[in-house]
């Protein structure tokens, strides 16, 4: 909601604090079947997009979330040539992973069309790649996808969700993991968006020990700064079914393509654990 | 302010963001001759110190800010044994460089006496290692100590300031990077806090090239996620007199005390430059 004098506010009630951006106007708003969606132009963040509430995705700052959520997993896969992004409905997620020259096929699978059909309109730079002939956007739930899928038909799933309350809630359990287990090759990884360091780091601990009760040999979190997130720090969670050791760092160097955060350096250094999360059960 | 509802905004107005924390009750206001100082209790961050309306620390997250600024410079400099801190009066820069057995003298010079007595009696934590005998607190003008001090009197530097207005203006120019640069011993170095790569990458940019031009050889910006601070983002940026290359990593990994996020790979990591990052001059 935009109060008065028009402030966009997202309330971390759990952490006591708030962020709020300076909102120009508001673009669109939509009930759909699954969320609500707003649509703001803001004075600082360019273009919002809101979710039930919580920001999902700015032009000023999501080259941070997609950026991570992609290259760090495709240059730790020996060949990633089958992607399949659960989720990711804006569409950003899917621009970075098609950089990537060797990627053969990259399925996108949101449940919500209406979520890609107002990042085309609103994000046009995020969509930018959606008419690639490797990609393949679906409007269906991705844990169903993952559950009639064949096994080995995918090198790297990337959840790219919203929190794990409301529809993404079973994209967090062991159930799900077993199956993208099953469909994952050899050597492939399972990535997935896993919230603030500072404010959730019980459930980035909770996520490695249910990866590995699924099966995965390997888990490993990364960390990189997200303005609009709650805390502005934040997390993806890499489970592979091999050991997570296999950084192409003299591809990275070589990349053919630009980024604005993403580096070889980047790399190595957002895998860094800082102290307190050593302290943590995420190495069993 | 504390509006009706219970919570502290600190607004970003030239970023169009705020952010909020729930405060549970306000326990000191005070108008110093510098400043003004707010400290509140809050729901999730503990006690928060406010400075002049800007957020300065917190129980829950001063760790991340306190140990980059000490640790980094301290394992990069060769024998670091007599430490100055500009600023720095809530006391948890000092804490954190009295840590280091090889320092022998840490003298804190903070321009506003009520800072450190209020930290003494809110954020007494902070405040543990004043009694150290390697401690020494002054309150007085940092400039004024630094044009006062002998050459070749000190080997490591740490700004520990407010934003580049107001009373703390004056520790980001040439002419005071240049009185440093005169009391640092050989293999000198400087830290200062720089602020936000998100929001403020035209100052880090600047603090370089002033760096420089005032005889530096080297600089380097270190980053880290800092929640409380705009964008959550925060940067600290060294200048050596000689290349900053020498990290003591050896020393780092057997380092006698704990920390919350500081150790050897979060070193190394704080200092990968995002891709965006490497495009500025910063780097001449």
């Amino acid at each position: 909601m935009v109060n008065d004098s028009g402030w966009f506010t997202e309330i971390y009630p759990q952490h006591g604090s708030a962020f709020s951006f300076k909102v120009i106007e508001k673009l669109a708003e939509e009930q759909t079947p699954f969320q609500r969606i707003e649509i703001f132009e803001t004075e600082w963040f360019g273009t919002l997009m809101v979710i039930d509430g919580c920001t999902m995705v700015s032009d000023r700052d999501n080259f941070l979330y997609h950026e991570m959520m992609t290259h760090p997993a495709l240059y730790t896969h020996p060949r990633p040539e089958r992607v399949w992004i659960i989720g990711g409905g804006d569409c950003g997620s899917l621009k970075e992973v098609l950089k990537h020259p060797d990627v053969k096929k990259a399925v996108q699978i949101e449940i919500d069309e209406r979520v890609t059909r107002l990042a085309e309109q609103y994000f046009p730079e995020l969509c930018a790649s959606n008419g690639d002939p490797r990609a393949e956007l679906l409007f269906i739930d991705g844990i169903q996808w993952v559950k009639d899928a064949a096994a080995d038909s995918v090198d790297l799933i990337i959840v790219d969700s919203t929190d794990p309350v409301g529809p993404a809630e079973g994209l967090f359990n062991e159930a799900f993991y077993r199956e993208c287990f099953r469909c994952l090759g050899a050597h492939g990884i399972l990535v997935q968006q896993s919230e603030s360091p500072l404010f959730h780091a019980g459930l980035i601990e909770a996520m490695h020990q249910t990866m590995r009760g699924a099966g995965f040999a390997d888990t490993r979190s990364l960390f990189f700064p997200q303005c609009i997130y709650p805390s502005g720090w934040w997390s993806a969670t890499l489970a592979g079914k091999t050991v997570l050791a296999g950084f192409r760092e003299a591809d990275a160097r070589a990349k053919p393509f630009e980024t604005a955060y993403y580096n070889a350096e980047i790399h190595r250094a957002a895998f860094a654990a800082p102290e307190f999360f050593r302290a943590l059960a995420v190495n069993p």
